[in-house]
């Protein structure tokens, strides 16, 4: 098959929205800003939600459902909430059609709602308005609940997976009886969070702190995790938000205490969306299309068969079922490509677009020899190998492409990350190569908001493991005590 | 603790309410018609999900996601099915809110939509509207697609689970090259939800065909599974649809069949929702609480210690270990209750109250006989057995538990499916005891409607295995050549 991909060096941007569509992971849909995510695409993010709510319910944690219309009035009750969110969403302000007599369907405008709903941007008020009648006594607490769901923000300008008017997500929603414990579970889940990009998802990421401009909208605290993308820019992979008591005062939740004291819950709440599969592709893949870490791929082997008479394809067929089974028996998921309709070259060029990690041809000639073909995806290295104990080698296998994709990320990382001490510098490294850039920063939002506004960079966060420095902000002149790390951003 | 539920007997409907409510499952939410599914209702629909998804990938299907928003003018091109769905649905009319400068939050009525979404009630149109750029040839058929979503429908009678605006479903989509294949698809997928009622909810039903009159909005042929709560009500639990080329033609998705033929594409769909939730409560459950299929229990065991001395708890809690080990390592799910803020009694109250199907106390003189207790939700039968195999005579009692809640709810059905050749004897057998009533029909919708207008029954289904059989129409004495099953229903 013809691949037909813009080379990444060329545009990269391009390079992302044609893989996401040739390989067959998502698609505009007819609604705007809506996408489609097709089997193969779902197919990784149905991986990483299988990863992540095991992560969430060894920790203690639970599902539930909350609905997908909020009130609009819920929104006024946080005040910077509603300034976070508020604004650009979907309306809901009929409930019912008709035809209009000369066969059109019309919006019945008899059918007004009393109140406006919004479809959930996120649900931290519709979620705390319900845990006013769950919390009443310390013993309610804490109260660890977590939500798979689908949100929608009016993007105007949308990406494949990076942003979307409708995308699907994890919510936590958390609920404590004290400041500590709240912490300390935000603190968790990004730990969780970080854990999942790095050991699945093979991403290495920052674990950062955001200045109180880039704070979630009715957070007090909020960590996250930052990753960069092979293009030098920055993607925020994952957030988990401090709320204090904001939201537990907007409702009115308070709870009983040991003592006997009556006091407004603490909570906290964390998510990660589709937009990790934005991530994944960006992170990994190459100019013959995706590159997938083996735990999250769909199909971690494909196996390809090579013969020009049906009495081969029979003798190659027999060796395929065993290694097959073989595989199934260590849970590698595999696939055996003997469609007679494409060449092998054709299916190479497939399962490389599509980032399948281990390719097995097998032909003739193998036959006789007792070997294979085994190919990585990932350094597209070649080996011709014996086919006793091919099951084992090709488990090791996996486990080496899992280890080396994320290496080669961190090393990637590394590479891309300066410290820069003058605004030149940083001008001049944000402008060559992109990449993170630890610089001193005055601590102002009016510096920030320059900064950005000069360079388009923003801060991505405070690193967790940020040394204390003395310096010199690179763009104002005054002290500071800690480098932060900027970025352009996705 | 103090159940307080209202007996079936008293008012078998208020009975479902509260325990709805009372047993954690849901409630309603500050949104009208929408419900919250509270961790433990969740946790059983997550099983029931695990175990329908599994079967779905079994016969073939992948999973995929659709936009939420549908745009109105997609409803208008299939006839029939504007007609059952484009009325009572949620509109998104804007985009935006705003500040109306006092304080208040406005919707921005410049933010308006060109063309207003429909929150999606089902998702045909949107499917076969992007199966359009899927499929151009019969290689590309049959294309077996699952998606797992939340729909709204604007109902203004709800009932948790039940009737609910928004609830939690799956739909599956499949389009196929000829119409033997689609006919066969939507039959197998029939049998898959019977199974799954059968086998994992304990829950027998009836296989049937629906009437013209009931049929799906767009289809050709719509077949179900109905099952009978405890009221002697009906209920439909899930079904499958024959569509035929209808939404092919409406949005022109045609393909090349193997001779070169450009035809259009043959379709199916098929779903079940949370009102299984629903079904699953009012089949098994009593008085005390909810009775739960040990397969889908999310605690299948409870272990509750009876102490007085710490030091007794201690012993106690050593025995609970081993067993709560042997247990987990034939997975088992088994919670062990040592909450010391409440007393055994209310303990047994509450794991019945939800459903726990196995209760195990141990108690000090058990500890020195060398046995427990071990107590069966569903007949609520104690027995005091020897510690030693304990795991063993657990898990065979969950098997056992599993088929006697299933042959109860058979033998309850048998009990309560009678043949009637009298409209007088139908109308008394519906009056004084409900239940299925089989019984002869003359094949006309007018006559249907008449039935259901005078008794409020109606045809559930033309069961499948229906055998042929001279008889009259019980209201017109028109000739009949088949029994259909009616009753009230749900």
């Amino acid at each position: 098959m013809s691949k037909g991909i813009t080379s990444r060096e060329t545009d990269y941007s391009q390079w992302y929205n044609e893989l996401v569509v040739k390989a067959d992971l998502a698609e505009h849909s007819a609604v705007r800003g809506c996408m489609v995510i097709k089997p193969y695409g779902y197919a990784i993010w149905e991986k990483m939600q299988a990863a992540l709510d095991k992560m969430f319910k060894d920790t203690g944690h639970s599902n539930a459902y909350f609905p997908l219309f909020i009130p609009k009035s819920f929104f006024s009750k946080e005040a910077s909430h509603v300034e976070g969110f508020a604004t650009e969403c979907a309306v809901v302000t009929h409930y019912r059609l008709k035809n209009d007599g000369s066969g059109n369907i019309v919006v019945d405008e008899e059918a007004k709602l009393e109140e406006e709903l919004i479809v959930r941007p996120t649900s931290e008020t519709i979620i705390w308005n319900t845990y006013k009648g769950w919390i009443e006594s310390y013993r309610d607490l804490p109260l660890l609940i977590n939500q798979w769901a689908n949100v929608v923000r009016w993007e105007m300008r949308t990406r494949l997976f990076l942003r979307t008017a409708e995308f699907l997500w994890q919510e936590g929603h958390t609920a404590h009886a004290t400041q500590e414990e709240a912490v300390a579970e935000a603190e968790q889940m990004l730990g969780v969070y970080a854990d999942f990009a790095e050991n699945w998802m093979a991403l290495p990421v920052v674990r950062g702190r955001k200045t109180e401009n880039e704070r979630f909208a009715g957070a007090l605290d909020t960590l996250c995790i930052e990753a960069l993308m092979q293009d030098g820019k920055a993607l925020q992979a994952g957030t988990s938000h401090f709320l204090g008591q904001n939201f537990a005062k907007a409702f009115d939740v308070k709870f009983t205490a040991k003592d006997g004291k009556l006091d407004y819950v603490w909570a906290t709440s964390w998510g990660v969306s589709t937009r990790l599969m934005g991530a994944l592709i960006m992170a990994h893949s190459d100019d013959q299309g995706l590159v997938l870490p083996p735990k999250l791929a769909p199909i971690q082997v494909v196996i390809v068969p090579i013969y020009k008479t049906e009495a081969e394809r029979q003798v190659i067929g027999g060796l395929a079922d065993t290694l097959i089974a073989e595989l199934k028996a260590k849970a590698i998921s595999v696939k055996y490509d003997d469609r007679d309709t494409h060449r092998p070259g054709f299916k190479f060029a497939e399962w490389e677009l599509k980032g399948v990690p281990v390719r097995i041809a097998v032909g003739t000639r193998d036959m006789q020899n007792g070997t294979v073909e085994i190919a990585r995806r990932d350094t597209q290295a070649k080996e011709t190998v014996p086919q006793t104990g091919l099951a084992d080698r090709v488990e090791q296998l996996l486990e080496d492409i899992q280890r080396d994709i994320y290496d080669r990320a961190a090393a990637f990382r590394e590479a891309n990350t300066v410290e820069v001490d003058t605004y030149e510098a940083f001008k001049q490294v944000l402008d060559e190569k992109g990449g993170f850039v630890a610089a001193h920063w005055d601590g102002t939002v009016e510096t920030e908001k320059l900064i950005k506004e000069e360079t388009k960079a923003t801060i991505r966060c405070i690193p967790l493991n940020s040394k204390m420095e003395e310096g010199t902000c690179i763009r104002t002149g005054r002290p500071s005590t800690q480098r932060v790390l900027f970025a352009r951003a996705y």
